[in-house]
């Protein structure tokens, strides 16, 4: 009953592909309906009020395409807007933050986690209260990297511009003995190779860079397994993708992260869904 | 009869502020309305449908507060959605692609006209497709820029990364005889004095930068002044302005572009104006 509905994904864009690949990844069985915010994009600067707004209407639309569960894979949406859906939504809802957080209080050595992403989710502390809750003797560390998203849209992953930002915005970590560092945005894991170098050469040996998009889709596999959710199917599925605006422009990007090939994309009228 | 009526301004988000500056500078009588579309900025890469959809709403929001005049500070939606407003709204519209154009066109020694702006306003070809109306034995070079926002949002406006990004998108027209640039988005003013020296240093002396702030603002001292609808108040005007989101985040950044002193910004909620 149910197993062989999709698992739905939300991001404010394109960022939330980087979760739905570790879940294409790791539940190949598993047909996954996306839906990127595009008309709207970023979250990321926006206040609490309107994020929920958005969330709420994505909710909806989601929950009209009959999915199993909800796995809201933007940070900021996570940030700000989860306990507002989850009171709302019977559906099972899972949020990026909370596996993200898990795994960095775990990975830590001497309690020192830094944590980056956009501005609206360093704003609202999520990670930082989550970090505490789990244990109030760590020392976390916070910097919004407004910049990141963009240069990974601007495509240089790879670039010098890219590296002299990160080394700018990392040595705020310098001198706090920061052993974790949670990339709390969608996007980052894109720069992961690029952060892994400028993090050796500004705090030296040693940190742990937490990729909770990787967390995130192990506690997708736990839950439907637990729920008796795992689709069973033996052919690889067909997934979906929709968005709020420019369905051509988000698939040649889509392609270029998934290892699947994205055939189509289908723009939704999202604000329709209040 | 109409010449108390403010003057409509409106942008994506803060952008605008160096067109209502301007307007504020060269006629110093008028009161402004501005509204920032903050709650779904960026326009820069959004589609036409949406960015006219958007537009659409503020006219109606501006034309509900009895504005004499609009003026589209927004490179943007000057691009994708001024027909589309102009056919659908009596009030008279402005935008920046037409002044700057003009500007350009009178400006060129040579005929080679670079035009830089986001993404959104490049795809258009607004600006290549008026200068060659214009003049079609211009030759006109685009480049978008789509980190030039975000890195004014960050702040770094006198920035070594900013400057080694300008270089980048500069170097476009090296080799192509390029003596005239023209800023096609609004936040580019704010790197004026940056890009001066990077076009000297890539592309050489004596190109000029236009900077369609200014000459939108020569343009509605002109056609306030035709259609008798100049304030005549002696007095300072209290200027007004509106938000979609993030009230007091826009009133901190107002207060570092405008010289005025912004006291108070109001939200509004942009898409029941349908």
């Amino acid at each position: 009953m149910g197993c062989g509905l999709p698992v739905g994904v939300f991001d404010s864009g394109v960022g939330g592909l980087t979760v739905a690949k570790e879940i294409m990844g790791r539940l190949p069985g598993e047909r996954i309906l996306y839906f990127g915010d595009t008309a709207r994009v970023p979250y990321g600067s926006k206040s609490k009020e309107t994020v929920t707004e958005y969330s709420r209407q994505i909710m909806r639309f989601l929950i009209s395409q009959e999915v199993k569960v909800v796995v809201v894979a933007c940070n900021t949406a996570s940030a700000l807007a989860i306990d507002a859906m989850r009171r709302e939504f019977e559906v099972p809802i899972l949020d990026v933050v909370d596996p993200g957080a898990r795994t960095a209080a775990e990975v830590t050595k001497n309690g020192s986690i830094g944590v980056i992403g956009t501005e609206g989710t360093i704003r609202s502390g999520m990670y930082s209260k989550f970090l505490y809750r789990l244990n109030p003797d760590l020392n976390v560390y916070s910097k919004a990297c407004p910049l990141f998203v963009p240069l990974v849209e601007e495509g240089w992953i790879y670039d010098s511009v890219t590296r002299e930002v990160a080394r700018r915005y990392l040595e705020e970590f310098q001198g706090k003995g920061v052993d974790t560092i949670v990339l709390g945005c969608t996007h980052y894991p894109l720069l992961r190779n690029l952060l892994k170098d400028v993090v050796r050469e500004v705090l030296g040996e040693g940190v742990t860079l937490v990729n909770p998009a990787v967390e995130t889709a192990k506690n997708l596999k736990q839950l439907l397994s637990k729920k008796g959710l795992l689709a069973g199917g033996e052919e690889l599925p067909e997934h979906t993708f929709y968005v709020s605006d420019g369905a051509e422009k988000f698939r040649s990007f889509a392609n270029s992260i998934l290892l699947c090939n994205v055939i189509e994309t289908k723009d939704v009228a999202i604000k329709t869904f209040e």
